[in-house]
C-alpha cells in the first residue's frame, strides 16, 4: 500500500536535484506513489509540498478511495479530461517529467519539461514492508503451485495443458493473476529462452523448463525450475549441475553493498569454468516488484551497488538449440547486513534435478 | 495473423503523406504489422520498399518464426542491443515516428523525427478475416462462460469468488487470458463504473453488474450484462429498461458510412428522454481489437464516419451512487452495406433483465 513516506522521499530527491516540481504520469510509478490503480492519472508534486492528483471522471471515487487508503486523504484530486492542460496551469516554471516514459506529444503539451531521470524507479528499488509482504505471498503461491503440478503425472499432456494447469493452481491459491505468460517448454523447446507453450506432448526423456510466477496486489513473482521426465541423461545432468552452480555463485553475491556487476561476473565465471558460457544467451537477472522487469538490471556495465531490501532475480541458463536447455531462477531478497546479510530466496524450493513421471 | 498486405497498406499511407520512412516501436502496432509478440522490437519501413525488423538476442528465433508465419520471411531481421542506433544508421532523412507513443528520450536518440500520426491505428480500425475470427472466438467464449456462470446459484458467494469462477470458465473454454480484470459489482457497488471485486457477498435483491471478456490470439472481447438476484424491484426494472433502450438506439447507428458521433447522440437522446442522462457518467464505446480500448472512440466530437469491418463496443449505463447501477455492453461488428448492413452483435446473449438464484 502506498503511503506518504514515498512522496516525502521523492520530494527529497527533487530537492537534491534542484527541481521545483515533477509531473508523474507513468501508471506504475503513479501506483507506487499513490496506490492508484486506474488507467489514467497523473501527479504533480512540488518540492515545497503541494500535491495535486489528476484523473478523469471514471476514476473520481476510485482515486479518492485508493489515495485515502495510503493516508493521502488530504491530497487534492482534480477530475478533468485534460490532465496535461490542468497540470500546465498549476505547475511552476522549473518542472521535470519522466522523459524516458512519457510520449513526445504529451511532453510537448507540458511545455517540454526537463528530464527527471529515473527518480521513482530509484525509490522503487528498495522495498518497504507492504511490498515485501506482497512479494513473499506471490512467491509462496508460485512455489506451492509448482510443487502441486510436479507431483502429478505429466507425461502425455501437452505444454499448453500443463501451463494451464499451473495457471489454475496459482489462481486457486489466491493469485490475482499470472505475473506474466508462463514459459513452459519441453524437450528441444526448452532450448528456446522465451518459448510460448504449444500442443507438443511431454515425453519421457524431455527436459521441462517452467518459467512462471503469480501476481499478488500488483507484485510479481518470477521463478524457473527445470525438471526431467524420467531418469536424466548424462548431458542433462551435466548442464543442470552447471547452471545450478552458476546460480549459486551469482546468488551468493546478492548482498548489500556489493557491486551489482559482481554477481554477474561470478555467475559467468562459473559457467565459463564449466565450459558453457557461450550457451548462456540471456540476461542474468533483474529487479522485480510492481513490474516483472524493473531496476536494477544485473549486467557487467551496472555501475551501482546493491541496497538491502532490493528484490531481484538470478537466472542463468544453458541453451543448446535443437537439444534442450536448463534455466534455474529465483526471486531473491537482499537482506540487511545487520541480520547476517545472507540473500533470502523468496521462491524457496529445491533446485535438485527432479525426475517427474 | 499479420500478413504483407498490412505493410503494403502502411506504405500507401506513408506515400500519401509524403514521408520517406517510418519507425514503428509501439509493441501493439508492431504486432499488428509483423506478428511479433516479444517485448522489444522495432520496424523501419521505407516508402520504397525496404523493411528492417530490429530486436534483441532474446527474440532472434521468435522474430524469425513469427515474421515467417505472416509471409514476411524475406524481411531483414537485425539483432542488436541498440535498436535505435541501428535504425538511425539505416533510416533516410525524412523519417517519421509515433510521437504519440514513443518516449521522449528514444525520440531524441532517433534525431527527433516528425510525427507520423496514428497511421497504424488507422489501419487497425478495419479488421481483416483473421482478426474477425479471433474476435468472434473471444466473444463466443465470453458469452458461453457467462451463461454457465449465471446458471449456477450465486447468492452468498462473494464478488471475488464469482469473478474467479468466471475467469476459470473462460480459460477452460480456451481463452488465452482475460481481456482485462473483470469488473463484478453487486448491490451498491454496481453504481461504481469501474469496480474491483471485493469480499462482499451477493445478496438477494442485488443488482449484479459483470463487465468482462476473454482474449484469444491477442484479440479482446468486451461485454457487460447486469442481472438481479431474485425478483427485481421497480427501480431496478426501470433503469435496466432505460439502459437497454439506449443501447439499442446507439447500436442501431453502428452502420457503415454513419458518423461515429451519431450513435453517441442517439444513445444519449434515449437516456435523456427517459430522464436518466445525468446518471450516465462514462464513455459510450470504443474500438476493440489488439487493445481493449482502441480507435475509434465514440463521442460527440468524433469527426469521422464508421467503416465496415470496424469492431466496437456500445455500453451505456445508469449509475446511482449508494444504490446501484446498470450497464449493458456488446462488442459489435459494423457490417458491409452490401450484405444488409445490420450491426452484428458478436457478444450474442440475451439483454433481458435475468433473475438469478
Amino acid at each position: 500500500m502506498a503511503d506518504r513516506t514515498r512522496l516525502d522521499r521523492l520530494r527529497g530527491l527533487l530537492e537534491e536535484a534542484g527541481h521545483a516540481a515533477m509531473y508523474v504520469s507513468d501508471l506504475v510509478n503513479l501506483r507506487y506513489l499513490t496506490g492508484f490503480t486506474g488507467s489514467n492519472g497523473a501527479l504533480l508534486l512540488t518540492r515545497h509540498g503541494e500535491v495535486v492528483f489528476l484523473t478523469d471522471g471514471r476514476y473520481r471515487d476510485q482515486a479518492a478511495t485508493e489515495l485515502a487508503a495510503g493516508g493521502l486523504e488530504d491530497v487534492e484530486i482534480v477530475v478533468t479530461r485534460d490532465l496535461i492542460g490542468v497540470a500546465v496551469g498549476r505547475a511552476p516554471r522549473d518542472l521535470v517529467a519522466e522523459t524516458h516514459l512519457i510520449d513526445v506529444d504529451s511532453w510537448e503539451k507540458l511545455g517540454r519539461p526537463e528530464p527527471a531521470g529515473r527518480l521513482v524507479e530509484q525509490l522503487r528499488v528498495v522495498k518497504d514492508e507492504d511490498e515485501l509482504a506482497a512479494l513473499r505471498r506471490a512467491c509462496a503461491i508460485s512455489v506451492e503451485a509448482l510443487q502441486g503440478l510436479l507431483s502429478g503425472p505429466l507425461e502425455g499432456r501437452t505444454e499448453r495443458e500443463v501451463a494451464r494447469d499451473l495457471h489454475w493452481r496459482m489462481l486457486d491459491l489466491g493469485a490475482e493473476d499470472l505475473a506474466f505468460a508462463t514459459i513452459l517448454a519441453a524437450g528441444e523447446n526448452s532450448a528456446i529462452p522465451h518459448h510460448t507453450p504449444t500442443d507438443r506432448p511431454l515425453r519421457r526423456g524431455d527436459l521441462l523448463k517452467i518459467d512462471f510466477g503469480a501476481r499478488v496486489d500488483g507484485y510479481h513473482a518470477d521463478c524457473t525450475r527445470t525438471v526431467v521426465l524420467g531418469p536424466p541423461a548424462d548431458w542433462q545432468r551435466e548442464i543442470h549441475a552447471a547452471v545450478r552452480e552458476a546460480q549459486a555463485a551469482g546468488l551468493d553475491r546478492l548482498r548489500a553493498g556489493v557491486p551489482v556487476a559482481e554477481s554477474n561476473a561470478a555467475a559467468r565465471r562459473s559457467l565459463q569454468d564449466a565450459g558453457w558460457l557461450e550457451a548462456f544467451t540471456t540476461g542474468l537477472g533483474h529487479g522485480v516488484g510492481l513490474q516483472i522487469h524493473e531496476d536494477p538490471f544485473i549486467g557487467s556495465a551496472h555501475p551501482g551497488r546493491l541496497a538491502s531490501r532490493t528484490v531481484l532475480t538470478m537466472e542463468p541458463g544453458i541453451y543448446l538449440p535443437g537439444r534442450g536447455g536448463v534455466r534455474i531462477e529465483d526471486t531473491v531478497l537482499v537482506t540487511d547486513p545487520d541480520h547476517g546479510g545472507e540473500p533470502e530466496v523468496l521462491t524457496d524450493m529445491t533446485k535438485e534435478l527432479l525426475e517427474i513421471d
